[in-house]
């Protein structure tokens, strides 16, 4: 069987997007849920960023947990240096190989990125960490520039490196398909693959990455980081639970509704009602066809049993498109008996009354059992 | 070049979503704002499903829009003549093919769907309408069952066949792959695809559908449906404007902002953080490194240009990863001359002060003028 690592960058990716303010304190709690939720990497700012960031990665390696720290680093002497004065586990190196980022961001040329980099791996190397060269915006690099640059850090002695699709520009067939050309290439370094949403697909594309030979997959609570964000880890989870079930083995996945949970509550931002699993209403079901399939196997329209993340399913009963099956089963649980031609009628009412709006649960009993006492006493009346 | 139809369901899919409930009026300036953007095709609900539905479908097609109304309508020959007592446009039949849908939705074998929809797609082509056939949960059917049914609505004079992915299982290789399959069997008829977002894949999907030979691809605006929901329209539109963009040329991207608005409003649902192009956030730039060369050219972490879709990029100055290009181009847009060292401290002491929390844009003016102001006290002083 095949590994695969994930790595969390909720604490350095996340804290890039806009409403992200973490304190220490949240930070370590982040870092903890992770830990028991199983990632493999945690990843964090660069602790030269500032005295309060060295402070909070001392802290968070201080914490002993099984996720491995990882700093995310500048491939600039005094950023490896600051990282090395902490405990991290390793660093994860990046500079950006296109030209939009060798022109606009660092200025540097395809030599000079060789020649900053190399002594900094053997450097880290030296000081016994773990060391990852990622090759920034891979996916609008010249595979020449890219190669050059891969061959020289490999020779180096990197672990791992990195193919960030930083602005979010890649499919998933390109991303398999340059995945398998640089893992056949080498054959005998780990490889990271880092998906930006700009344009939706950064699930799709981190998973392609897998399939393309990656073995490290970057991923932030909820998806948040710079501009739109990243692959979730509720959406990579989905995927692996799908596909690729043996892979999720060391994981408890009981404990991601309640990471997500806790970052939307620290960031103020509600799970977007498309995460997968982890959305108020991703175990939902509303439209009549729908709801009468679940009520006899839940499997007709899910292919994730809300069990397994200890969560529970819901079937909306209160809407203008609600049916026979899903009103008489409520009736039924409520404890009252219909006849087929009551049940008709009494879905027929609660679909005219939904059409001035949709009922809660509590409103749609409570219609019921007002529908159920005025038909008796129509029927004692007569 | 090839041609491609979008198809949005907001107003039949998008209904399916738990917060959703539209009004008569809201129904009609959904419409009326979709029409606008350019999409095709407009879904709406069976007019069987309640006389207000019937109503509402008999209100949207007296709109009289560019964009061709469609009803999804069960194989039923009622649900069938009730949608050709409104003016649509055409019927969107579908029909679950998979054994789940067999089994515990409606119970018919594949012979039976075939007799089903055979007579149905003869009295719509007979009324001079315009008749989809959708294979209902496509991507977890038997391949024979599938090609048995499609032969037969091929066969009966279908104009377009549908392959939903109901249950949202797919990879985009397997929907490119059976896509692939279905449109060089079928080369005469139009062929759709609807991707549900339960693995998180449904853009992804959607797009690997076009690529498989699809001419018809399913969203809603923000992708609000069934569970998690489907592709949202500003996903599409992200992909094709990379990837395809002469397939935008009919369309008004200006409008897309103001409809995904619209519809966060009604629902009362906030766009969500991660949506391609109209999230709230998706020109935002935080961390200095990338707020450094977006300054100098957007491109460098900008695939898409916002003034295209009339919204504006914002560089974020007042958070702990603030840098000191960012923080001296909003010095000097507020019209402060600052030497380097000057601006080395000014940036130290703003992410200083950004460290007790992130800054708002008033609140960074204001941290720099008074900076500024003792900075130049300071100097009298001497």
């Amino acid at each position: 069987m095949r590994k695969l690592d994930i790595l969390d960058s909720t604490l350095r990716e996340g804290e890039q997007y806009i409403k992200t303010y973490f304190t220490q304190e949240q930070r370590l709690m982040i870092a903890r849920l992770l830990d028991a939720l199983g990632v493999a990497f945690i990843e964090v700012p660069s602790p030269i960023a500032s005295p309060e960031t060295h402070e909070a990665v001392e802290a968070i390696c201080a914490l002993n947990l099984r996720s491995k720290i990882v700093a995310h680093v500048r491939c600039v002497e005094a950023d490896v240096q600051a990282a090395l004065e902490t405990p991290v586990y390793g660093l994860n190196l990046f500079y950006g190989t296109s030209s939009e980022l060798r022109s606009f961001s660092h200025g540097r040329r395809i030599d000079q990125i060789k020649q900053d980099a190399v002594p900094l791996i053997h450097a880290i190397r030296a000081a016994g960490r773990y060391v990852r060269f990622s090759a920034e915006d891979a996916f609008r690099s010249d595979l020449v520039d890219l190669l050059t640059v891969f061959d020289a850090v490999v020779e180096a002695g990197v672990d791992r490196i990195g193919l960030p699709d930083t602005v979010g520009i890649a499919t998933p067939r390109q991303v398999e398909r340059l995945l398998h050309l640089i893992s056949s290439r080498y054959p005998h370094v780990g490889i990271e693959f880092h998906g930006h949403n700009d344009t939706g697909c950064a699930i799709a594309n981190t998973i392609g990455a897998f399939e393309g030979g990656a073995d490290c997959l970057d991923v932030t609570v909820l998806g948040i980081g710079e501009r739109n964000g990243i692959a979730s880890l509720s959406g990579i989870i989905a995927q692996l639970y799908i596909h690729y079930p043996d892979l999720l083995a060391g994981y408890d996945l009981t404990r991601l509704a309640e990471i997500d949970e806790y970052v939307s509550q620290t960031l103020g931002v509600p799970i977007p009602f498309n995460m997968p699993i982890t959305a108020p209403n991703a175990f939902t079901h509303r439209a009549g066809v729908h709801t009468k399939a679940v009520l006899q196997n839940p499997r007709a329209y899910e292919v994730l049993d809300p069990d397994d993340f200890g969560l529970t399913r819901h079937v909306d009963v209160g809407s203008r498109y609600t049916g026979r099956h899903a009103v008489g089963h409520r009736a039924s649980t409520l404890g009252l008996q219909l006849t087929n031609e009551e049940l008709v009628q009494l879905t027929q009412a609660l679909k005219k009354h939904a059409e001035r709006g949709a009922l809660k649960s509590e409103e749609v009993d409570m219609f019921i059992h007002t529908w159920y006492q005025e038909k008796g006493s129509l029927v004692w009346e007569r």
